[in-house]
C-alpha cells in the first residue's frame, strides 16, 4: 500500500455521519463510555475487542479495506481509467463515501431502492446499472433523478427509452441515460452493433432523456481461472460492444460513460478501446470465490486483494469426535460455494449447509481444535449476499472495533 | 380445512398490534386512503392488488396459510400430542401470534435475539431450542427469562447448566430448562442415555434452574422421501431419546416437555412414547424441498399443507430467444435447490444463481412466455432463509393485499 488513509482522511472522507459514530480514545469533554451512550442504538459496540461481539456478526479489517481501496485507484488510475464500484457489493454509505473520497468517480447500484438509500447518505454520482420497467419504479427513478443531479438510469429497449422519456418530463427533468448492452450472456442489455446503436439514437432523441454512454457489464468474465485466460475471454467479449462504442462516438453521440468490468479484470478492461471505467465490487471485501482465480503475478491466489471481510462465530457444541458445531450457518453465510475458509488456520473444512449451525470438520492435521465458546473468524464464499443478510458491519483495526457501519442498503432488492 | 379462521378471529389472534395495520374498505369516519395514511411506513401497500406491488417481495396467501395451521392443529390434536411451532421459519410475530391463538403452546426459536424480539411483541411461551455459551447470551437470556415466564432454555452440557444456574441467580431468577439431546446427527445435543440422564439430574439440582424436560430434534428425518421410509427413519432415530426420557421419568424427573420432530413428520412422531409437541416450521408456508417429499395419502407431492409462500418478480428482459430475465435472482430467492417453481405454469425452469436476477428457461410445451413488464410468482426453494432476506410479508387474499405483516426477526441471527 503505496499511501495507507489516515485516520483523519477517513473521517473526512466518511463525512459526518460516520465521524460521528468513530469513537475515540477518551477526548476532553467525554470519556469513550459517554461518547458511546450518546450513540445510537446498534453502535454501542465500537471500542471493544472484536472476540466480545456476539456472533454471528460481520466484521471488515480497516487496513485491508482501504488497502484494496488504494491498489484498486492506483492501478485503473496508471491504466488511464477511472473507479466507479458497484455497491451492491457493500450495500454500506459509509464505504461508498471513502470509496468516492479516494478517487472513485461515482457509485454504481443495482437497483432503484439502492440508489434511493445511497442517496439519502449523501452519495451524489449513482449509476443504476439494471433497467426500470413498471411503472411506479421508473416514476420513483425520475422522483430520485429531480433531486440527484448525478443519477444515469439504464435502458436496453426502445420502448422503455420512451416510457422513461415521458415519466422524466412528468417529474420536470431531463434524465441522464446510458444504454446497456450484452456482452453476450444474454441476461440483459440490448445487442451490440445496431441495435444499440439504433437506440442510442433514439435516446438522444427523446426530450425527457439525455444520452450520456453506454455500460457493458460481462459477469461472465469475471471468475475465469487464470489471468491469461480471463484476459482472452474479456478482451473477446467485450469487442462488439467496444465496437459499438466507436461507431456510437462516430455518430457524434455521447460516450462518455463507457463503463464495465469488474474485479477480476479491473487491470484488463483498459485495453478494451474507449471503455471508462470499471464497475467493480468485490475488491473492497474479497472471498473464496475470487481467492481462487489466481492474479496476473500469483497463478494460485489471486492476491491482489486481501481478504478483509470476515463472519465471526462462536463454537456450541464440541461432544463429538472430529468435528464442531458453530453459531454461523446458512443464515449467517449463505450456501455459496467454495464453502468459507476459517481464517488463519489449516486442516480443517467449514460448512454451513444448515440454517443455523456450522459444522468444523478437522483432518489429521488440524492446526488447532476448539471447545465450547471458542470464536473463529470465516473468509465468506462470496460476499455480496453474505452483506445482505447483516444490518451493520463491524470496522476492525487489529481486534479493537473501531467503527460501526449500518448496511443502509440491506434487503434493498427492489 | 373444517374451519377456516374467520377475519373476526384473526383481528383477535394477531392482536391490537396487527389490526391496526389491517387496512378494510372505507368504514364510517375514515377512507380507506385516510387509513392508509396513518398507518406507519412501509405498511402503505396494504388495500391494492398484489400485481402493482414493487418486486422482487414476498407474499403469503391468507386462505392457504390459515389452512395450514388449522391441518397441523387438527392432526397433533388428534394424535394427542401439540403444536410449538418453530418461529424461525417464518421470524413474523403476527404469525407466531395466529400459532398460539389457534391452539399451539407456544413457540420455538433458534437464536436468543429471536427470541427477544418474540417476547416483544406479545408471545410469551417460548421455547429456545439453542445453548448459549458465551456470558453475554447467557446474560441476555437470564434478562429475558426475568419478564418473560413462560422462556425455556435448551442445555446440552454440565458446564453450561452451571453457567446458566450462576447467570440466573445473578438475574435473580429461577430458569426453565430442557436437555438438548442429540438424535445421532451429532450437531447439537449431549448423548442420549447416562450422559443425558446425568445432565438432568445435574440440572434438576443446580440452585437455579428448574428442569422442564428435553428436546430432541431430527432434522436429518424430516426432508426423507417416501412416508414409509420417513417413518421408519424418524422412529429409530428418537428411540434413544424416547427411552432417555421414560428413564427421566421414573427418576422423578421432570419429562414435561418432550419436543422434537418438524413438518416432514408431524404425523408420525406421536408414535414416539412420551413425546409431548412437534416444532414443526416450514407447514405455514411449504416450499418446493418439502414438496417433492412425498406424503402418506400422495406418494408424489407432499399436498398435506399447501404452497402458501411466494416470491413475485418482473420480467426485465425479453430479447433473446427461448429465456426472458426477472428481477429475483439469489437476493431474493437464495440459491438453494431445488430452484424455485413457477407458480401456475409448466414447461418452464427458473433459477436464481445470479445475485440480482433470475433466469427463465422455456422448455417446447411451455404454458406461456412473458414479456418485459410481466410479473409471475415463485413458490420458494426453501423457505426458511428466503424469509430472512425480507423485512415485510404481503398478507395476501385473492389479488388483494389485506395485511403488511413486519418480519420483525429478519437478520436476528444472533
Amino acid at each position: 500500500m503505496t499511501h495507507p488513509l489516515s485516520r483523519r482522511h477517513f473521517l473526512h472522507a466518511a463525512g459526518a455521519g460516520a465521524a460521528s459514530v468513530w469513537i475515540p480514545k477518551p477526548v476532553k469533554g467525554y470519556s469513550a463510555a459517554e461518547m458511546r451512550r450518546q450513540a445510537p442504538g446498534g453502535r454501542l459496540e465500537a471500542g471493544i475487542s472484536k472476540w466480545d461481539l456476539d456472533t454471528p456478526c460481520l466484521c471488515v479489517d480497516l487496513d485491508r479495506l482501504e488497502g484494496n481501496l488504494d491498489r484498486m485507484q492506483t492501478t485503473v488510475t496508471r491504466n488511464g481509467i477511472a473507479s466507479r464500484p458497484h455497491a451492491k457489493t457493500h450495500k454500506c454509505p459509509a464505504i461508498a463515501r471513502l470509496q468516492i473520497a479516494t478517487g472513485s468517480v461515482g457509485i454504481c447500484t443495482a437497483k432503484i431502492s439502492e440508489a434511493e438509500v445511497m442517496f439519502e447518505h449523501g452519495v451524489e454520482q449513482i449509476l443504476l446499472t439494471t433497467v426500470n420497467v413498471s411503472p411506479r419504479k421508473i416514476r420513483r427513478a425520475m422522483y430520485l433523478r429531480k433531486w440527484c443531479d448525478g443519477f444515469v438510469q439504464a435502458v436496453d429497449t426502445a420502448a422503455n427509452a420512451r416510457e422513461l422519456s415521458d415519466a422524466a418530463a412528468e417529474a420536470g427533468v431531463v434524465a441522464d441515460v446510458t444504454v446497456d448492452v450484452d456482452p453476450g450472456g444474454h441476461r440483459t442489455g440490448i445487442t451490440p452493433g445496431a441495435p444499440a446503436l439504433e437506440l442510442a439514437q433514439l435516446v438522444d432523441t427523446l426530450p425527457g432523456l439525455r444520452l450520456r454512454g453506454m455500460l457493458c457489464y460481462d459477469g461472465g468474465s469475471q471468475h475465469v481461472t487464470g489471468f491469461a485466460e480471463r484476459r482472452r475471454r474479456a478482451l473477446a467479449n467485450l469487442e462488439a460492444a467496444a465496437d459499438t462504442a466507436d461507431r456510437m462516438k462516430r455518430s457524434g453521440l455521447d460516450t462518455g460513460i463507457f463503463s464495465g468490468g469488474g474485479t477480476g479484470t479491473y487491470n484488463i478492461d483498459h485495453e478494451t478501446p474507449g471503455m471508462t471505467d470499471v464497475q467493480v465490487g468485490s475488491y473492497v471485501f474479497m472471498d473464496a470465490q475470487y481467492l481462487v482465480i489466481g492474479g496476473e503475478d500469483d497463478e494460485e491466489v489471486y492476491s491482489d486483494f486481501a481478504p478483509a471481510l470476515t463472519v465471526l462465530t462462536t463454537v456450541l457444541n464440541d461432544q463429538y469426535e472430529g468435528r464442531a458445531t458453530t453459531d454461523a450457518g446458512a443464515k449467517a453465510n449463505t450456501i455459496n460455494r467454495p464453502w468459507p475458509i476459517v481464517a488463519g488456520e489449516t486442516g480443517m473444512s467449514y460448512t454451513s449447509g444448515s440454517d443455523e449451525f456450522g459444522t468444523i470438520r478437522y483432518e489429521e492435521n488440524a492446526s488447532r481444535t476448539y471447545r465450547v465458546g471458542d470464536k473463529l473468524e470465516l473468509i465468506v464464499s462470496h460476499c455480496d449476499p453474505v452483506v445482505n443478510l447483516y444490518d451493520q458491519l463491524y470496522g476492525v483495526r487489529g481486534d479493537r472495533v473501531d467503527v460501526v457501519w449500518p448496511i443502509a442498503g440491506r434487503g434493498m432488492s427492489i
